[in-house]
């Protein structure tokens, strides 16, 4: 039987992103089913185009931002976005936004990127996490 | 028999709070047993009529709060203490304060909101984490 | 069997470092096998003598900072480096840093605090965190 992680996306900050997209492409190659519900911020950042400029670091630790981008560009890391796109590619990985979140800010499914698949609830998602194995809010 | 959603509130901002309020309401949806454990900041918010007062939204989106709270108003979607509220009336939700941080900032019970069944210690709340089904840390 | 917490530090703030803490304190006094794994800024707080300067408080609550220090150092409760200490003294605990973090700072074993056991990959984490009952995100 398939075992499933499920991911709260919660912020859009590129390096809360990056850690998702980690995330999820090691339970993908672990054979994991990942299921990825974008929700407040999180869907946000999932706005078509808008990961091309989104530079956004957690003010927590904004003064290291720039070395990070800088590092990340140096040894040609690949984006928070190509790894969800590759971790979709060898494994089971759905991305849904949250229906809550779409109709607060007035976001339609054709406003965000192609790999966000569907509209979905929060008790959906829930009921889904439950039967699975690690669940994380990011 | 039951399935536990477990849930600590670390942080207390609004949208943060929104999230854990809505996921609290799903769970209890789905017939599962949600247990809060409040903690640092998150058991701030629920000093008593704290939340009447408090638009902290995190610093990382700050710019996008007063969209969010219009947004809110105009929808008239319930607060994130009504839907504690309603998500306890639905289903079996436990609000705990943690006893550490009540210690170190000195408060009592009697501070907090009425929705604060009562004060647990960190080592209880993992115990029957554990035996759950959903652990988040929000 | 022993039963597994898990828990990704990703941020590197005091409030934050001290929540993971405590929990891992409270995973071991409760007989549970815990794995810690440190990424981004989760890491940078566990380089060497890092944790003897850093006053960082979440940005969201950092008003409140000042007063939590004051009352730690009142109440002289241990920092959250001496509960990691203390934890890993009562029962198994295990510090790993995220190889890719390592890798994209530049850090090596040598520069980490002796708490920090050794080196490990995401997916070896998620691997192990599936078999586990309870896994955070902090």
């Amino acid at each position: 039987m398939t075992e499933r992680m499920s991911i709260i996306i919660f912020s859009g900050t590129v390096d809360k992103l990056m850690a998702a997209s980690i995330l999820t492409t090691g339970g993908a190659a672990m054979g994991m089913e990942v299921e990825v519900f974008l929700t407040t911020w999180g869907l946000e950042a999932f706005r078509k185009d808008s990961y091309k400029t989104n530079m956004r670091v957690s003010k927590d630790f904004e003064e290291y931002g720039p070395v990070m981008m800088e590092q990340m560009k140096a040894k040609k890391a690949p984006s928070w976005m190509e790894n969800f796109q590759n971790a979709k590619e060898i494994g089971d990985v759905r991305v849904y936004a949250c229906s809550m979140t779409m109709e607060l800010f007035g976001i339609k499914l054709a406003d965000l990127e192609p790999i966000v698949e569907d509209v979905t609830g929060v008790a959906t998602f829930v009921e889904r996490a439950k039967d699975g194995k690690v669940t994380l809010f990011i």
